[in-house]
């Protein structure tokens, strides 16, 4: 059962929430762009799906709607953003212009963001760089649900990594993933479907092999991309770890099993050893390398050459990275954003609360 | 069987060898220094084993003993590195120490190299760094071995990425890795025993499953990172053009299907849309985002953190990136590095084609 809604009619609910919740005009209106961003690219685990549990957060004191946001610290080509304990929707885009203010001026701009919550999806960020012919990054920690190779405790995040470039007449190559072998959300699709994940996603709590779509439920842990050490897991539980540092370790945050978790009911973490999440943002002028033109049209090159490289057999084509997200894009804007009914159920309960319809 | 030589007569030999190349002593040096580090650090397939490939590209005229390396475009914290065809091995120093004196002076350096090749292990440089308390960064481009997903057409190299990452009383964080599912290396260790590789490391040439570690012979392919799409192969592919793309597009090398190849006798491609391989570096002073005592004692913390984290039953502990090969390198340089039958062969022809003692 799905209920289907126009992006703009997401949108506005979300806006009244974030307005209900106390946040300006300005940033309730950001934050729903950015959240609803995630429901049009069909990262359906992202999007409106979480707004209930950012106003639990809001309702625990663990979200402040009208934070101070500012530059602590800062070179000419870095900067570290207090958050202010806002919402990482509104706080990631602040940080994610400095980093393209600094590359405005001398090439490129680093930023690291302490004392945030969860930011949406790391590519709405990184793509806030393509208007300025810039390479974007973006990259998160998040709570603790992925266990190291060798490991059965949870110590880091999903910790997604996006990257994104721009082309001249071909679309921008956006990579946007998770550093585990599957994300969060799609272990929860498939707890919808009752059904069971693929072995190599997930292990049990004393480290077996898995297909329960429930475990983590059951003290057991997302694997890092690669599944097992045979298949390349300490590369994967290296680049969340990477993530983890360069967003919190650098910043001041929290990091590794001490980030705080997102749902609201979680209690936090004892001898937290810095201040809330942490964010990394990047932004590189693609002119302090060549000149625009000439990159772009040599990305377009690189990105016809690779959608024409050679299927194999049962696939029609290769996908250049943004490719899926951008084709869901294009046809949620046009035909509506279907949401299933156990977000409906939350989204009503939040209409009734706030008294806003929904 | 192996034969034992200290790190000092495989440094000398090397040396000489690059000298009878017509390398400056500077050069000569340098180049064995990060030569014989891969095999200190147990990376057999990128030190000595290597030799006598570089000596086959510069007797077909691919690689210039003597360079005129330099910068040809920057800004305050960019620059793109021309290398002259020279030796990687040389180049990357080089363009690493640009990297961290643009960090010195505005707290990040980024350099994207062309005309290049084979630079050896991506960690040495990203090593570089540490000295400095910056965070170093290096990857490169390398020959076409790799399908992306839902491809039979090998389009990218191993594509390695090495992050490295200061601690004050622990051991620095050190990741180097290839951004498939297994390096090239571990095929050629598994061709001498005549051993299959585990299913999900490559792929035939119609792109069916494959566990004959020959198969690159036969026109097959390596897996990215993942192995297949629902184990997350998708993104491994995305990490490995991203290397693809600021090594050798953002710096005017030649990219993707057409990097050149290592082996000497392979043709270089067709209508190269770039100069040599690509290779692109990073420093960040850990001082441009926190003072640094306050990050290393934080990274401190991090690493004893994570090397307490609960093991799986069977594993004695969890490793930190970097363990096993600082430890490698603790015994080989005390106790002698072994080489192979089919390497030793390669050394004494290399020696008789010199005449230089081995």
């Amino acid at each position: 059962m799905e209920t289907v809604f126009s992006y703009d009619r997401l949108f506005n609910f979300s806006y009244n929430i974030f307005r209900a919740m106390g946040c300006s005009d300005e940033h309730a209106s950001l934050a729903s762009k950015v959240l609803i961003s995630a429901d049009a690219r069909g990262i359906d685990s992202h999007g409106v799906a979480r707004l209930s549990g950012y106003v639990r957060l809001w309702e625990v004191q663990r979200i402040n709607a009208n934070p101070q946001i500012k530059i602590v610290y800062e070179t000419p080509s870095t900067a570290v953003v207090d958050g202010d304990a806002g919402l990482g929707l509104v706080v990631a885009p602040y940080a994610m212009q400095v980093a393209i203010d600094k590359a405005m001026q001398c090439g490129t701009g680093w930023v690291s963001v302490k004392n945030s919550n969860h930011f949406g999806i790391a590519g709405y960020h990184a793509m806030m760089a393509l208007q300025h012919d810039m390479i974007g990054m973006a990259m998160t920690n998040a709570s603790a649900l992925v266990a190291p190779t060798f490991s059965i405790e949870r110590m880091l995040g999903t910790n997604p990594i996006a990257v994104v470039i721009p082309a001249n007449e071909q679309p921008p190559f956006v990579a946007d993933f998770a550093t585990t072998t599957a994300a969060n959300g799609k272990l929860e699709i498939l707890q919808r479907k009752n059904a069971d994940t693929p072995l190599g996603w997930v292990q049990d709590v004393d480290g077996n092999e898995s297909t329960d779509a429930n475990i983590l439920k059951k003290a057991g842990a997302l694997l890092p991309l690669g599944s097992d050490r045979e298949h390349g897991s300490h590369k994967g539980y290296a680049l969340g770890s990477i993530v983890d540092i360069f967003s919190a370790v650098l910043s001041g945050a929290s990091y590794g099993p001490w980030a705080p978790p997102f749902p609201a009911y979680v209690p936090m973490p004892q001898n937290m050893p810095g201040d809330g999440l942490g964010h990394f943002f990047g932004a590189m002028r693609v002119d302090a390398f060549r000149p625009a033109d000439e990159f772009k049209q040599h990305m377009d090159n690189w990105i016809s050459r690779f959608r024409k490289a050679k299927p194999a057999p049962g696939h029609e084509k290769v996908l250049i990275p943004g490719d899926p997200e951008r084709e869901m894009q294009e046809l949620r804007i046009r035909e509506g954003i279907p949401v299933v009914e156990a977000v409906l159920d939350d989204l009503q309960k939040l209409s009734q609360k706030f008294n806003i319809p929904l």
